[in-house]
């Protein structure tokens, strides 16, 4: 199993994503700045990780004798979309502070244990298919170890199915070029990697049969933010009738939230869009760089939660 | 004006638009073979630049000897999808040796003279839009000198409407990143790049008032072959109520093709979508990788061709 955060009672290490696959490098995270700018630089990305990341990230931070509430702000400030971070913080709150790593280590068990029933419910699901879209990563690498859209997968693979996975780049930042496609074939999972914008015509043609996603949050109303794309593949999968099943640990509710429309959008630099790795390719433009979109909540056919799928309406 | 394709009366020469915008420069055609390849690299892309650069090499290499049979063959064979080359060879077949250059200079001059007409008619469609979104790249670079979809932007820019272009980055060959920008940046033309998958949020927001693009292949009923993506643009537009447009030189209909789904579609190498420019960032992962996608009549809100706006039923 790709494992991406760990833990060694004295520091944490994540599994640097930004240069997946070309080489693998661990970095070491001392306290709340390092953690914090680890999770803002995306060394690690995906809801979940970045929760459980927070959590052993207050941990070592406390162990080494930083301020506690200062340490928190600190990490609750590094990316402002996912609600994960801001459960997995609150969480910790009433922990004292000799207990901040084994509550982390237990949430990270927790959110494996979460995955694995995500991904037998969504298996259930997605058992009659032959191919499934996937964008973004969710897998391991965005969660505690299972993943929750690409554990969906895992758990179909796992109960024999032969599935078929059209692996979504994921533009700007790559995440289904680089992470999901190295996650697959690292389990001999079958797949193909296609430029998102191809995504329409491989449905139009019938050739996908569910739209699996993962979500950095979602609304009270069922609208959903997640990866930039989703809310495109969303709108396509309702034109070709193609179910479209949203991957979410019910940690990613937000009922403090009515609508995506109170939804925070980060933006990021324009870096991500006009190169990559030192090789630009775009002339000096301007240039907008949403890293979410929100999906409205009529558009989704369930979210599969690790109690099962909810359908609308939402909540049930 | 951007300029593309030159005759210098002996050989042809195009813009390497492949390493456009960080380098100018230009490769020399002297007959069929060279003139195949470069279209076939992409060294020229764009329907309307490809015929015009077909006829400019029909000519170029009757001139030099070529058995013109043969170089006939070689040049339709560059690429399968823009009916424009096969449209631009076949004008040509009544044409003396002689006259060949002469013929491709009238095309030249035509494609521009029509590009100017779309590009007014166009502009009176957008009078009203304060965004429009494009895609690809269909410009000075993709044509004869003006412009199909981007003509239109052209042309109400210089009218003084003070537009102002989303510019699809149009992945995996990045030409709307590489090349839209490198144009409009070049008059002055506001523009901000996003990534192909910002679209749908976009217009969710109310941010996009007409979509513009061009075509390579117009089905008898109107269905549209163009870059890949389009067809998922047309999705989102039509769920959002925004226009869309496709600039469409007459030239592009082929009546001998009744719908979409006679529409050869090419496929192209893994390598447009693992990386770029030597610098890989995917796994060793299978590829898809279509370069068009066909966008049915249903989502087109009008073809602006030479002769005006043609709105459903199609053809007029």
């Amino acid at each position: 199993m790709v494992e991406a955060i760990r833990y060694d009672g004295e520091a944490l290490w994540l599994i640097d994503q930004r240069v997946l696959p070309s080489v693998e490098t661990w970095v070491r995270c001392d306290g709340s700045v390092a953690t914090a700018e680890a999770i803002r630089a995306m060394v690690v990305r995906g809801a979940p990780a970045i929760g459980i990341t927070a959590a052993y990230g207050l941990a070592v931070a406390v162990n080494h004798g930083e301020d506690r509430a200062t340490a928190h702000a600190t990490l609750l400030a590094a990316r402002p979309t996912a609600v994960n971070l801001r459960w997995a913080l609150e969480r910790l709150v009433a922990v004292p502070d000799a207990d901040l790593a084994d509550a982390a280590r237990a949430m990270h068990d927790e959110d494996i244990a979460i995955n694995r029933a995500m991904g037998d419910h969504g298996a259930d699901l997605v058992a009659g298919a032959t191919d499934v879209y996937h964008h973004c990563n969710t897998g391991a690498l965005a969660t505690g170890g299972w993943g929750t859209a690409l554990g969906i997968v895992r758990s179909a693979v796992a109960r024999g199915h032969d599935l078929h996975v059209w692996v979504g780049e994921t533009r700007p930042y790559l995440q289904g070029a680089r992470l999901t496609a190295w996650e697959l074939l690292q389990e001999r999972i079958r797949c193909t990697l296609v430029a998102d914008v191809a995504a329409a015509g491989l449905m139009a043609a019938g050739r996908v049969d569910a739209v699996l996603v993962g979500c950095d949050r979602v609304a009270a109303n069922g609208d959903t933010a997640n990866k930039v794309g989703t809310l495109g593949l969303a709108v396509m999968a309702h034109r070709y009738g193609v179910p479209f099943y949203v991957a979410m640990p019910t940690s990613t509710l937000d009922r403090r939230c009515p609508t995506g429309a109170e939804i925070p959008i980060e933006e990021r630099g324009a870096d991500e869009v006009v190169g990559h790795k030192g090789v630009r390719w775009a002339a000096d433009v301007p240039v907008f760089n949403p890293a979410f979109d929100v999906t409205p909540a009529e558009l989704i056919t369930a979210w599969v939660t690790e109690r099962g799928p909810w359908r609308p309406p939402f909540p049930p």
